[in-house]
């Protein structure tokens, strides 16, 4: 066969050119194509992460956070907020600063302790309590005023009157004391911690006319071993003689001064301190807490009935404690308290401008890791830094892993390709434990931004235990959310040695183990009330969140040592996570792994499915049964019940609505990702009513969780319906409007979930 | 030379590998590379789609709108809303459909016309007006009660009652009649149209204490050659003897008794009929328009002093008005005004239930082009449908143009490449007359979508004269968007030809000459204020408009035949745009101009440098002047003074931010681009302040940009501080609380520009 050379060269420069061709075809297309979708993270770079994240790094943070007492306003606390802003820096966080607000903090007279004086009849001091907790482990806590017992926002003077034993002061027992004969009027109300927030404790005992309050832990929820030395701290984790829990008694967040605005030196404060007393936010009578030692001072002298047997506790061993009125030997109680509000706030009068003489500023610490895809998307960590004491457990567990999350990524960005796609903004909050106010304001300042940016906002306020991630209140998020805290916790391996020869090798397996929902086959989880940082993320800004920690299975709601001078390192890694700070660590990587979650999955893991199926099962039925105890004509809840109908269809259109969503959504471009998750998002923001829900409580905007009115640890479902139910409840001829307002707020709540519905469809 | 085969070949497929990697880098680097950033529209496109729009599509849209008389609620006026909907899907519109309201409309009693009756002493008859305009054009003007003379929301009844006339019913008249000694109370008071929002005039007369109220359009204003039929509709644009102007008397936007929520079925009403009476949403008395024929029946008995010389006008040409009250002759005067309201709203009350009878939909018409980059993207063209007769100017002028500028636009996309990049939204507005009441239900029913994904609103309501944009109302837009009204009407061909005669090519160009602002160098631009669907839009969610008309300068701030029968397609063809609608056209023409501008410019036309400019060069001053014309002690203004001085450096500071942003911006890539549009839409936002600014009218939150208090036509600049400044100016002391509010409210729009400031940063 014989062939000419040119036709065999245009032959192989057709084939030259056809390869060409291919060639560039198969680049467009790879470049054009979209690739297969997955919408799942990189496990090998959490992986890195999390092998990157060290016990000996957040041992090393923790004793520099946590070296001297850091109250909010100090200089130590300042000192504080430029060592995490130093810790980020040098981990290489980006744009690191500090952002300002000036606002209301209280304070005691340190030169000055508080008191407790019982004295006889003839005038003669039978009893004085020290006011201040002894130095325990000197090298510590040897700092300045670290053992001054008192509470912030406490009112200032001297009372001398009655005594009355309350229980935990809850509103039911206002209610039994009343229903046992004992007025509270001119009283000083003795209460014991637990079953909800002291400042609303302190609210109600205001509000029944108490003229001053004494708060105590009890030795049966903080010394369950016994009061002797061998059983207490520094040997155990158990509360010591002596020692108090501080803490705030402000009802609401933020600085009380600047309701909805950032209180920033530039803009005017809407509120008055008179006015912050006359509407309940600050308290006016004093009120002092004491130790278990000094209760027994107290309860040993009490007359009167003997308080109910629930009522009953371990102070003083056997001894039956009684309601009062007043000690039985004619001896007289009187209390002590030096409280002073301190702020740089400028009162302006008719006609007199005042200016405090100290500025009280506080400071958060903001840095950054800047997204590479999506640098205007914000994934945010947050734990606040100020403390009562030292703080090593609250806050400052937290803010050690925290650092070290910051520090591990960027190592992992620095070692590796992986960049998050999200920006991840690291947040330090000052003064939350006044009152959530560094958050607070932060979000009151930003809260436009937040809305358009904020993907999620995750919480850790502090570890309070070792053994798992346990009750039903240690994971705490929404339910579009649910499923990301699951597979989260599926991923960090478990700290405990012993849980894991149990053949439980991830934090999940533990945390399901002890906490089954078994309805729904996962965990239990219920929706953040208030109480650390996020409440503010979601109660008014709208923005989902995740709250966590870890902590030991007990009854009692925190742990024993909860704001006392004993919170120092020793605590952390001698008592509390002995095996080489491994529960901090593990708190870090799942902390890591939410984070990266976020920030990388290319559709947001919101699931708004889930949101309808948890409102028609779960959030629905019980709304039902409060609207069915109210005490109103069968016409008027018929009206009711009409409108509880409609909500009911509207929830089911939702889910309707969210399964499609979700089973026909294909993405075409980043244009469209983007449109898809900026829908995902906003879904997000449709239950905030921007005209609020309480009265009491201008911060509480979410319609369907919010901080609970009587108790601002707890979240309250449907808040805005609830107070209009319950005024109804508690009247016996329910005026109309108030009928109307019940009405009126179902049919906010059926709004909000329309506003979803129309969200996640493309067009109106 | 020799060469054998292979060598060559391997040399020619070297070239061809080479080829290869050339070709490919090339396709790559084209692929890769950013475009020169233009961030211009294509000319040739809008120069297609403005050459597609044809006048005889106008006037045959115009026809089909304008047939009956079709006043919201009605059958007719479903009907238009079909021919409209039918229409755009006909030109290719997607999605088009209605969204229905369920709302409070008023109608008179179509069988027993309103009337004046005049009785002597002796109780006969001396004149009674015949409460029916007659027809004049019967092959336009023959609909069953095209003539009833009336006002929606006046109260029902009949009054007989001394008469006042108070010119044109302002505040300032009402307080110069006072100083006249004249008292208002217990009288029927007679004012002329003209100088505000006739609703404010009735509100304003009820507060003083009048049981009754008639309106009239003065020759004055509207029949400026003289009241004989050579000078008067239809040999020309006057006003003809016994027309009347009908209208609305609701005080604030919306179904009233649905604020901030839609008026859906399915929702609760939160206020009753008897509350929008109470707080004067609703007048009570009864109230009707008369012809100016009929005016002087009324004007020359009045008995009582002369009136000033600018209360004088020229019914019956050289009669002197006076002030009353009441008629020298010892006559009496009566008004019969029947009057209902109509809904279906039910009444939830304490044991009662009560349906109304007839339901009263309304239904808006959307319609969509879907942008081909950013489909979530929406620039929003409307104008409302629903007339009070036959509404062939207002508002079916603007109706058939934007019926024809979608038609166009479709035929642009079939025709060529071209389709929008963001998605354009038409709007046909539903019980706009009424108060509003279609745009304002939208917009509360899907403000958080609108607040993400609405880029712009642009309305045209009608015509309203041929020669010009003239005088300062007539483009108005917010200080962000001045510069897309400008180069718009500078690429639209000037209708006119005289103007295009003298020189003048574009509507630019006549608008220049017309209302030059010589110190910014183009022509007079104001912030919309109330009386068309774009108030909702900026004043309840924020979103930036765009509203203009057409009008022949004079000093009345209408047309002569503004609501009357006469509003039919001859007024339109033969009296005010005779050169075959190319006012009409021209408007159209703009309109999608606009659009097009806003829909395909890569970064959107917004100039936060302008709105800092304004800012500083305008409004602070205006505010600065009111703030010390108040009367307070030095003391106070001091305190107020300061709190300015923050607000003016924050302005400062905006002025600097809004600068380097424009100067530093760079555009990366895809998502780069929608984060900095993302930016520019938020910064609009910033000023709503969810909490609102004005006690009386629950849909205005824009703290820079709200409808005023005093007149619903006219925009109040920093509305909050403004209704804080004048409490304190009426009062003589101003108590405390007073002078905070001002300071409050300055604080509140500082807050805002900070909030600007903030969202242009790209990050916290």
């Amino acid at each position: 066969m014989k062939w000419t050379g040119t036709p065999m060269i245009i032959s192989y420069i057709s084939i030259a050119v056809l390869l060409i061709i291919l060639v560039c075809i198969t680049i467009l297309a790879t470049h054009h194509s979209k690739r297969k979708f997955t919408n799942d993270v990189n496990q090998t770079d959490t992986r890195t992460i999390q092998d990157n994240i060290k016990s000996e790094n957040i041992k090393n943070y923790l004793r520099i956070f946590s070296k001297e007492p850091h109250l909010s306003g100090s200089d130590a606390n300042k000192k504080v907020a430029y060592a995490i802003a130093n810790a980020w820096m040098e981990a290489g966080l980006e744009d690191v600063h500090m952002l300002p607000y000036e606002v209301l903090l209280s304070y005691p007279d340190f030169e000055n302790p508080n008191s407790v004086v019982i004295r006889n009849s003839d005038g003669e001091e039978a009893f004085r309590s020290k006011g201040v907790s002894p130095v325990i482990i000197p090298d510590e806590q040897s700092g300045k005023y670290a053992g001054h017992q008192w509470l912030a926002y406490a009112g200032n003077g001297t009372v001398s009157a009655e005594i009355v034993y309350i229980n935990h002061g809850t509103a039911d027992d206002f209610e039994n004391l009343k229903l046992m004969g004992v007025d509270v009027k001119d009283k000083i109300a003795l209460m014991r911690y637990g079953h909800g927030f002291r400042g609303d404790k302190v609210y109600k005992a205001q509000q029944a006319g108490a003229v001053g309050a004494i708060l105590f832990s009890d030795p049966w929820d903080v010394a369950q071993d016994g009061v002797d030395s061998d059983h207490v701290y520094p040997k155990t984790i158990w509360m010591p003689n002596e020692s108090v829990q501080r803490g705030s008694l402000m009802h609401g967040h933020g600085d009380p001064l600047s309701p909805y605005y950032p209180s920033k030196i530039e803009l005017f404060k809407g509120k008055t301190i008179k006015e912050a007393y006359d509407d309940g936010t600050l308290p006016s009578i004093p009120v002092l807490p004491v130790s278990y030692t000094t209760a027994l001072q107290l309860m040993k002298r009490i007359s009167g009935l003997d308080a109910p047997f629930d009522w009953q506790g371990s102070v003083g061993g056997n001894l039956t404690y009684k309601l009062g009125p007043g000690f039985g030997n004619g001896e007289k109680l009187t209390i002590n308290v030096h409280s002073e509000l301190k702020t740089n706030h400028k009162v302006v009068g008719s006609g007199f401008l005042v200016c405090g003489l100290i500025r009280l500023r506080i400071q958060n610490v903001i840095g950054y890791i800047r997204g590479s895809k999506e640098p205007d998307r914000y994934v945010m960590l947050g734990n606040h830094f100020d403390a009562w004491v030292y703080g090593s457990v609250d806050p400052n567990s937290g803010t050690a892993a925290l650092a070290e999350v910051a520090r591990a990524m960027m190592q992992t960005i620095n070692e590796t390709h992986w960049r998050p796609a999200r920006t991840i903004v690291f947040n330090a909050w000052d003064a939350e434990e006044f009152g959530l106010i560094g958050s607070t304001e932060f979000v009151e300042e930003f809260v436009d931004i937040l809305q358009k940016r904020a993907v999620v906002y995750i919480n850790m306020d502090c570890i309070q235990g070792n053994s798992s991630f346990q009750s039903y209140r240690h994971v705490e998020t929404v339910p579009t959310l649910e499923h990301v805290a699951i597979e989260a916790a599926k991923r960090v391996p478990n700290p405990s040695k012993e849980e894991k020869s149990s053949g439980r090798a991830t934090v999940y397996d533990t945390w399901m183990n002890v906490f089954p929902d078994k309805e729904v086959g996962h965990p239990k989880i219920r929706v953040p009330g208030g109480g650390s940082d996020h409440a503010p993320f979601l109660n008014f800004a709208g923005v989902p969140v995740v709250n966590f920690k870890y902590k030991n299975y007990t009854a009692y709601s925190t742990y024993p040592l909860y704001h006392t001078m004993y919170e120092t390192p020793f605590t952390n890694i001698h008592l509390m996570d002995t095996d080489d700070l491994a529960v901090h660590r593990a708190i870090g990587q799942y902390w890591a792994e939410l984070a990266v979650m976020f920030a990388d999955k290319t559709v947001l893991p919101v699931n708004t499915t889930n949101l309808a199926s948890v409102m028609i099962k779960s959030y629905l039925p019980q709304l039902k049964t409060s609207i069915l105890g109210m005490n109103v004509s069968r016409i008027d809840l018929d009206s009711i019940l009409e409108q509880y109908a409609l909500l009911s269809n509207s929830a089911q259109d939702l889910l309707k609505v969210a399964i499609r969503f979700q089973d026909t959504r294909q993405y075409h471009d980043t244009n469209h990702v983007r449109a898809v998750n900026e829908r995902l998002i906003s879904s997000e923001r449709c239950f905030i009513n921007p005209r609020g829900v309480s009265k009491h409580n201008p911060s509480a905007r979410h319609v369907m969780f919010s901080v609970s009115d009587s108790d601002a640890y707890s979240n309250s479902l449907f808040a805005g319906i609830q107070n209009a139910v319950s005024m109804d409840s508690y009247e016996i001829s329910p005026s109309t409007s108030n009928l109307r307002e019940v009405i009126n707020q179902i049919s906010i709540v059926q709004y909000s979930v329309i506003c979803v519905i129309n969200t996640l469809k493309d067009a109106i």
